[in-house]
């Protein structure tokens, strides 16, 4: 008995964490909460999607900030190896981590075309000295790892704590793909400068 | 051997419930089922997605009887801490429960939105004696609890079992937002007549 | 200690498996993928979303290459207790198994229109020799097991390997409905002909 409240209990935990947008954890740059893409370099346009184009933004690539259901295909290709996409968050916050995920290569069709080395970059939009970009992460999306993989900001607890509303996904290199990179979504969490 | 078979088992039930719409019980307010919100009360009109109106409903009304996953924003705001909701069902019931679901707190941006007291109706449409609105339930969505909360039919296996079609979820306060209210999901459980 | 260490582990295990897509299992005719429904018997008109054609193919038939997410509903209806539709893969491949989903009946309103026995044949389309039909696997689907039932491609092993991009999954009977019967969901799994 003592032994199945243990398991109830695990397994409470993470359906609850699972039924929670997956991590339990709140996204500044969830598309439903008011985040958007404002640029993005070269989309894949062999894909099956072609999608419009609104300003610099394709309409697909929206899909990096909405969940993927574990659904192939779900997600926005750059073309080629390296690129980038920017993404204006719901609101101005400290960041202290980013998540980005792929479809989990159990039903992947192509998992070369997932993204290798990445950093991500934040800054305040509209700011004065639009030259304070910061560096927030860099880091190594692992194949071998769960599907949602979360690498926190560098230094976040520093004295001049950074606040932003935008971030750039830069794509360094991908796992393999010469053609294009597919991104199924990103994640950005933190707090907002009055919240402790 | 034997712990994991319990683990196994449980797992497989939780993650069964999960998969069935999360609580395995059928809904006869379920959008995909055919059911429809016939009016509410005013809309919070500041939310990011104003929808348009038809009849008395706005388009994102609907919102109410479809699944969230686990999004924060997948809602129907309602101007203030007080409103309604009307919503026909799918066919006549003999109800038996109310759900009422928030997103995860986990997720949430302002918790502070979420419903607290509320009360629900129901009725039979096009009844010719149209003064049978009857008292179904009454209760409190407590933010420390699951999601999705079920409360009981007040005596609804009373001598003269109550057929409606229709309820009014009646919002009498919430938790502390004093612009709004969001509806992430409202459920409603029961049998047909003909069935035991 | 070493009991929650057993119980975390298959709960991962299973929640990974439930966020890939259900099976953690490749599915050649999902939507997202490219694969589309090329023709259908006569669908159920009575049906609520009566839906537009295209072709020969009614808009609500890409539904059964999509997920349902445990909601009644989501599903194509076809008229009476035998029918077909017929799936254009996303590549050629040469076929493993098939797999079909219906709705949780804990939450279906009605599961006399659950598809019971049927046949699923496949072909390579654009074949000089349009005589080339393979049964691929007959089956009953079983109400009283999981909502999605896998079952082996007879004899995949042979020394001619079958290579197919179009399947027929053909409905012989169901579970009671003499009007209509739901196709919730139908999956493809196998390997690419280079692949091992
Ligand atoms: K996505
Ligand atoms: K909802
Ligand atoms: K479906």
């Amino acid at each position: 008995d003592e032994i199945r409240a243990f398991a109830r209990e695990i397994v409470e935990k993470e359906i609850g964490k699972h039924a929670a947008d997956g991590l339990g954890r709140v996204d500044y740059a969830v598309a439903s909460g008011g985040a958007k893409v404002l640029r993005h370099s070269e989309a894949y346009s062999a894909s099956r999607v072609m999608g419009w184009f609104s300003g610099n933004v394709r309409s697909d690539a929206m899909k990096v900030l909405q969940p993927s259901f574990g659904q192939p295909g779900e997600c926005f290709p750059l073309k080629g190896d390296t690129g980038f996409v920017d993404v204006k968050l719901r609101t101005a916050i400290v960041p202290e981590a980013i998540t980005l995920e792929h479809v989990s290569k159990s039903v992947a069709f192509d998992i070369s075309s997932a993204p290798k080395h990445c950093k991500v970059w934040g800054w305040l939009q509209n700011e004065e000295d639009t030259q304070k970009e910061h560096l927030l992460t860099e880091f190594t999306y692992d194949l071998e790892k769960s599907v949602a993989q979360t690498f926190n900001v560098l230094d976040p607890k520093g004295e001049d704590s950074i606040v932003i509303d935008t971030i750039r996904l830069e794509l360094m290199s991908n796992h393999g793909s010469p053609t294009h990179t597919c991104i199924y979504r990103v994640r950005v969490h933190g707090h907002q400068p009055n919240e402790s």
